[in-house]
């Protein structure tokens, strides 16, 4: 193959290639090829392939050879450090059949980069500024290693362009947002700025979001819709290209009121982190509310989840305990109905939360747990409009939706119209998530009300 | 490549498929290669390269035909299932140049699945049963795809045997450990047994446990000893093979005893899932004490940790809050002193243990944290020897070992002798791994009390 400059058109395909020996030996897990396969899929690129191999010359030219001859963009990452373990820019020279070069431009960039720390740069170096013959540099502003663009023409004349970037994945993604994604995209069209946009869901499972989403999360859409399930927490996710970022904002606008439309009982939220407790914490911030958690049994995630929440001033704390007997106790009573109204009065708590109880789950086993009932239990102020509540709520996600209807059992009918709630529900699934379920359902079970409650 | 029954023998080469458009759009994280890798590793095994593949049948072909090419050993997951997706039965058939015959003992297998289920069989589950000509199928206890050995022979004579799994992680797991593992081996030599042993260890880095270790990780060592780390526990994995289990059991005791010698001031415990929290629990047990766990800042993992713990009589609760004020406050107090004290009195917890405070992070960045101060504080019973304690204590992991010394400071000299324990550590790291880290040096640090505590 040779060196070239020239550039393939759409529809394109791609191939993801990741590079050392830790992650053919299994001692380290790749996560790279997932986020670049993600990546390049918003930009339409088909991946048809990832490959791996180790730190071997002879293998990673193979490899590239291999992918050169079958997608049209090929992204890959390791390899680009200082030492002789690191083999990238000499298996793509080989590959293009050119010698290895100095680039200037990349040997500033690593000197300053030394200067920077105060450290004086050793030889080795050097040879991360050495670059097949016609290749252009990527820029890495967070590290030493740049990354290598390089096109290479096959012998029937047609063309594969290669990214070649760092393994350290911060390095990485910057380097693709930065410079790789807009590359490709201006090789393809006159579209070179792509916006994305994420929408939260909970409350049903993936393939009954994919039946009411219908032809909206098709491959070919404008804009592309994706979606990716992580402990029963479902996120849209919506990339858009266009001429101008403004183009790409109108077609996320639309789409986005689109998805709502057609799930939107399930929806609690955008952008990427956003979790059900930033929702629960948005809607305690507008009331000028706050709340304590209470969890039994062999798990406590929500006490952690909130705690993470950062400078709250609506989360007053968590207490986790075997039973309520327990937690009782460590009141020094025997009711667990005062040791509760005893943290509501004392922490000035409007809400308490309460999950009785996480059940045991043998973490060794990949075999799915069945459903087991599990009691939330809110008390707080007085909510309105429980039976429209009931039908709407976003109930817990999964396969296995046998739930209780809401019953409400209004236990303190003082002044202060402080009222319980209970729900009921079965959940079961693999055992790594099953509890993050449980706590996911319960705060499901608490926006409800949160957003229900009467005025005052 | 046609089908042949003849094996390869040692030093072989490996390979790992992963099949599914899943996997190749970056919808779903392969896990399945790693776990692969490390385990073929141990059988001697050395893996060169993995491969993804989508959902087409020309592609899948592709791809074990290099792989064929390459390998003496391929383990490919996926594409077994009965829907028109699936294609790994007619990519294999295709390579081997062979017919796909339908294997009766799998057809009765499949069938028998269905009957225990009470189901009907759809007749595209008679797919399941279809055999390349030529191929041994793989049993699979759990469900109702059987997986294909297959050795095909290459144009020069030589051969590459082909095991095909289902990706369903829990089925492909044991059906490798009960069946590929051992055909493997025999294929080989002799050892038709294997043996694991994983030793944990917490209080030093991954590449400082390395050099101690020295020649004892050697890929060729008899036998193989592996390291992996998580969020800053490393495991020591010892794979013996031999002729007989107490072959191999002789080699991981003497090789067990040695890793002893070189880290023993890091080990915990043994076992896969063993953690620092079971050998609290343990330690706990053997003195009939109990613990609570108090928590303040931006996480509370020992709280869900300990809860986690199943059936313990030794864990008595834990509370989270964003300081000590707020702790106070839920007792109705302003005096911190006063809130610990009763926690103690009424949950007879004979020790306290208390994290202050858990760091704000940045879960959305990759880059490091800079290590920030945090402080441990231990209540409990006198603990003796402290000197030799605190030279041996294992330390919290990472490369930013900035500790102060052990500082012991007696609150309550009364009957009692009940001490606090201080000690302060700075722990950074990447944002994801922070807060577990600062929870598992608190660990470490009870730890190191409850084992020098004065017999009473």
């Amino acid at each position: 193959m040779t060196a070239s400059s020239d550039t393939p058109t759409l529809p394109m395909t791609g191939e993801v290639i990741s590079i050392g020996d830790e992650m053919t030996s299994g001692a380290r897990l790749d996560t790279n090829a997932q986020w670049l396969s993600r990546r390049m899929g918003e930009l339409g690129i088909e991946i048809q392939y990832h490959s791996t191999v180790g730190d071997s010359l002879a293998n990673n030219i193979d490899v590239f050879r291999v992918a050169a001859n079958r997608a049209d963009v090929i992204v890959c990452t390791g390899g680009l450090g200082p030492t002789r373990d690191d083999l990238t820019r000499e298996a793509l020279a080989a590959l293009a059949n050119q010698p290895l070069v100095m680039k200037p431009s990349a040997m500033a960039h690593i000197e300053s980069m030394f200067a920077k720390r105060n450290r004086e740069m050793p030889a080795r170096n050097r040879n991360q500024a050495m670059f097949p013959e016609g290749s252009d540099e990527i820029f890495n502003p967070q590290g030493t290693a740049p990354g290598v663009d390089i096109t290479v023409t096959r012998d029937d004349g047609s063309r594969s362009r290669i990214f070649a970037l760092p393994g350290v994945p911060a390095e990485m993604k910057q380097m693709f947002d930065d410079t790789v994604a807009p590359r490709i995209m201006e090789s393809f069209s006159g579209a070179n700025h792509i916006r994305h946009h994420v929408m939260k869901f909970f409350g049903t499972g993936e393939s009954d979001m994919e039946e009411r989403l219908g032809d909206m999360i098709d491959r070919n859409r404008t804009p592309r819709v994706g979606i990716t399930v992580s402990s029963a927490t479902i996120s849209l996710r919506i990339s858009a290209t266009g001429v101008t970022p403004e183009a790409c904002q109108s077609q996320i606008d639309a789409t986005r009121e689109e998805i709502l439309t057609r799930v939107g009982e399930f929806y609690f939220g955008d952008g990427e982190t956003f979790e059900q407790q930033d929702a629960i914490e948005l809607l305690l911030a507008e009331r000028n509310q706050s709340l304590a958690i209470i969890e039994y049994g062999l798990a406590a995630p929500l006490g952690d989840w909130f705690a993470a929440l950062g400078k709250s001033h609506s989360y007053v704390g968590g207490l986790s305990f075997a039973n309520a007997a327990e937690l009782a106790r460590m009141f020094g009573c025997d009711d667990h109905e005062i040791a509760l109204a005893t943290i509501r009065q004392n922490t000035g708590a409007d809400w308490t939360l309460l999950v009785d109880s996480y059940p045991l789950l043998d973490h060794t086993s990949d075999k799915p747990v069945e459903p087991e009932e599990v009691r939330f239990l809110v008390t707080g102020p007085k909510v309105t409009n429980l039976n429209a509540n009931a039908s709407d709520t976003p109930e817990a996600g999964g396969n296995q939706p046998e739930f209780k209807r809401l019953a409400v059992v209004q236990t303190c009918a003082d002044q202060l119209t402080e009222c319980t709630y209970e729900k009921c529900v079965k959940l079961g699934g693999h055992p790594s998530i099953v509890h993050a379920r449980i706590a996911k359902a319960a705060m499901a079970f608490l926006r409800s009300l949160l957003a229900n409650q009467e005025t005052l």
